[in-house]
């Protein structure tokens, strides 16, 4: 039996063409067996009639259903329900059932664990600790905005915005390195560099070429997590070694190199992550020159370069490879703004080409727009200018904040004022656990976040890494008092125990 | 020996400190052994006489050799080149061997011939035929630049500047699942969509949960090559079935699952990559009901959507999927333009928040303030305007195309004028071969690219896909043009074998 009327809700104030929302309708009617598949239409004629709409609109609606295949025409006979339509197999097919779908999955895939992260969700008048991040509030986003719009009014830009180069815009990569190479004592060339979303791409894409299933990575005993996270997608086995105010023992990995051969050792060799200690000149050498003995790759994650508070920024490993054993990897991330994704990966040109290779098949090509933005604000002398000013504001309140701490928690926190980057590296006194610190500070709106990770290998160090730089002078007093009264209540629930 | 003062090359009009330019220097003859370990430097006093600088900037620049670890201080005897520090191993280490280094690589690394595709370098006067790519002139970049630049602006913009959500920002997923439920038939709240950089990292991350080693997933035998690629990076194996006029043959799938079990379908449902066909409802049906009975995955890459031409776009697979078998991938690369890195991955919340952790390791996060400039942009109706209006020149591009095809080489060329997208696919007379038209066609400074792609499951079409909407009317003449000189020579040449 045809539907009646009523079934046709045809809405004339749509912006969806009524022949459209005729067509959808049938389309729902066959589909979900209200229509069985010969059974015949109307003719164009009686349903214009029946519907009161014009009878082309009805013509369009059939030849649309034609062209999609949900009816067949017969010389002479008139529209049917194609005879061949499989049933759709769904129980109770109604649009409310659609939207259940959206928690069922039909289909099986690998589900892996090491990729979640507990992120907490954010809770008005929370603070939430977080383990050095820039203060977003200083981003020069509208000096950047109008350099981005600027650029999209050029005349030939138009030349930029189809599909381009795998390894960025090449303006961008030779002012990079002319940048990297004044700055920072490299000797590279454009064609040594990516340009990657940021460091995080640069560790995948490493990770992708370098390791497979069972191949060595060494990585300090308390390491950037996102690291090791990566480094485990490959399957690799991480070997970790120690980690004390030099940086990464050095020795202990040419113990290893003696008995198996390694692929990589990543390395954030300027502040070691969560640590903040700096690799000493002894040890850069040391490695440099393991590398070139054993053939391997360091992965130097110069994430912080830019923030030194005593001294000026130790010229990173990959300044001295003469071997081309290193890859460079850094961002504008931390100094501008996460925002803005831009980032390098800087090797041999050979190691280049594959991993821009690689990149093809991850998101085919970066966003060429910014980053000719960026070569303008780092070519101006803009970047510098902004580092410049953030390092001042981001120093006092490295002061403040571990003044406050020496002040107040002297017996419980022990750490040293850190020389860069945007955190403290807090050891806590062995009668304290940062679960309970974390569980009663949750109580005074303080979100500790995951301690846990910094404890990932069982290094039994007893310390989280706090960062500072988001916080301005009255977030820092804010947040010590509420950390004092975690800590005085923590203190009394000792006592009573 | 000391070194002698000429050595030390300070410039005092360079931006970089002078105590920084000292120790930079110092590091250099420590790292190429000028300086031996444990040589003693010269007091300060009589270093800054002997290069004529205040004593202020050597007491700085030991400072920060000290700091560094370059150099040790003993106490009551001076300053000395740190005695433990081993000799970096490099064959005559100077600035210029540097510079080679570009060239070698000091480590293995993995090499995937598989991602290797050749792009011809861009030569002047050269015309190129590309596979479906739209026209960068016709962007409305000034008009996103105006709105991103204004978004840039907003007082409480910081938020969206730091490190924010891995699904991409809740806004734009919020307006793009209105939007695609009331365009294209699905049902699907924000929760549902993944934002991506675009269609290829849709493919990417469904591709690393869903295939591991000898998994295996279907495709059409001809089949869009970047897809076979990122497939068999998860070391999957690719299973071919027939492309007819109706798309995937579903009936040989269906023979597939009876004897193996698939994880995946890879299918360009609305025009089939690279055959420009449109997968039947029967077909369509079918296809539905085959994943819900063996639980696979229909990954539906429906890149071009929006381009139709002689009626309404067919809506996809993803409209009917009530058992949550399908993952819809889509993007603005092709509507808007390729530089604007903003596309979507839609499926159940489970596996989203599954490809989101896994995004997570690839580049962390999207670009929030183009992704609100999006927002904006599909809201305000800028995109459907925008797509109204390439529409409408890009079918006139197509007719013209198409009419000149037919006109001049309808004795070598069969194709069927495309409904919709951006190319036409072009079957060669048997009596030619695309390698001699391409050599030939060379000559004439039109670059074919890579035909043999097409062929890559040996399914013996000799078909090509070729873009029209890139050329206006002049440059469409001037291509026919071309290809007829190639044709003629071509034709020549058979003749005189």
């Amino acid at each position: 039996m045809f539907p009646n009327k009523t079934t046709f809700q045809l809405n004339r104030k749509s912006k969806q063409a009524l022949y459209l929302q005729l067509s959808n309708t049938f389309i729902e009617l066959i589909k979900s067996r209200k229509l069985l598949p010969e059974t015949k239409l109307p003719s164009s004629r009686a349903l214009s009639e029946n519907l009161n709409v014009h009878r082309k609109t009805v013509v369009a609606c059939y030849e649309e259903l034609l062209l999609q295949g949900w009816v067949e025409s017969i010389p002479k006979k008139g529209t049917f329900v194609n005879a061949n339509l499989p049933e759709l197999n769904v129980q109770n097919f109604t649009i409310e059932n659609r939207h259940k779908k959206t928690n069922n999955t039909g289909f099986n895939f690998y589900h892996n664990e090491e990729l979640v992260r507990k992120s907490p969700e954010k809770k008005e008048g929370f603070m939430y600790i977080n383990d050095g991040i820039s203060d977003a509030r200083l981003t020069p986003a509208e000096d950047i905005a109008r350099i981005y719009r600027r650029i999209c009014g050029r005349k030939h830009i138009y030349k930029e915005m189809s599909y381009g180069s795998l390894f960025g815009n090449e303006k961008l990569r030779k002012t990079l390195a002319n940048y990297l190479n004044k700055t920072r004592g490299l000797s590279v060339s454009y064609e040594n560099i990516l340009i990657t979303r940021g460091s995080q791409m640069g560790i995948y894409l490493s990770s992708k070429l370098l390791l497979k299933k069972d191949d060595l990575v060494v990585i300090g005993e308390t390491n950037y997590a996102s690291a090791d996270t990566t480094f485990l997608q490959s399957e690799a086995n991480l070997v970790r070694v120690a980690v004390d105010e030099n940086g990464l023992n050095t020795k202990e990995i040419e113990e290893i190199c003696k008995k198996k051969a390694i692929k990589a050792v990543y390395v954030t060799s300027h502040h070691h992550h969560p640590t903040t200690v700096t690799l000493s000149a002894e040890r850069r050498i040391h490695l440099l020159n393991l590398a070139k003995k054993y053939s391997f790759a360091i992965i130097e994650d110069d994430y912080d370069y830019d923030f030194n508070y005593n001294h000026s920024p130790i010229l990173p490993l990959a300044s001295h490879d003469a071997n081309g054993n290193v890859i460079y990897i850094g961002s504008v991330c931390k100094t501008v703004a996460p925002v803005f994704r831009i980032g390098y990966l800087i090797s041999s040109k050979e190691f280049v080409n594959e991993a821009a290779n690689q990149r093809r098949f991850i998101d085919r090509q970066g966003d060429a727009l910014l980053e000719l933005t960026f070569e303008e604000f780092i070519k101006n002398g803009d970047l510098d200018r902004h580092i410049k000013k953030v390092m001042k504001i981001y120093k006092t309140r490295r002061d403040l904040f571990c003044k406050l701490l020496e002040e107040k928690f002297k017996d419980v926190f022990f750490f040293e004022i850190p020389k860069g980057g945007m955190a403290v590296w807090l050891t806590l006194h062995k009668k304290y656990s940062w679960k309970t610190i974390s569980q009663i500070a949750y109580k005074h709106q303080l979100e500790i976040g995951e301690w846990q990770r910094y404890d990932i290998a069982n290094s039994k160090h007893n310390a989280i890494r706090i960062g500072f730089a988001t916080y301005n002078e009255e977030e820092i007093y804010e947040l010590i008092k509420r950390l004092s009264k975690t800590m005085n209540e923590v203190k009394l629930l000792k006592k009573s125990l």
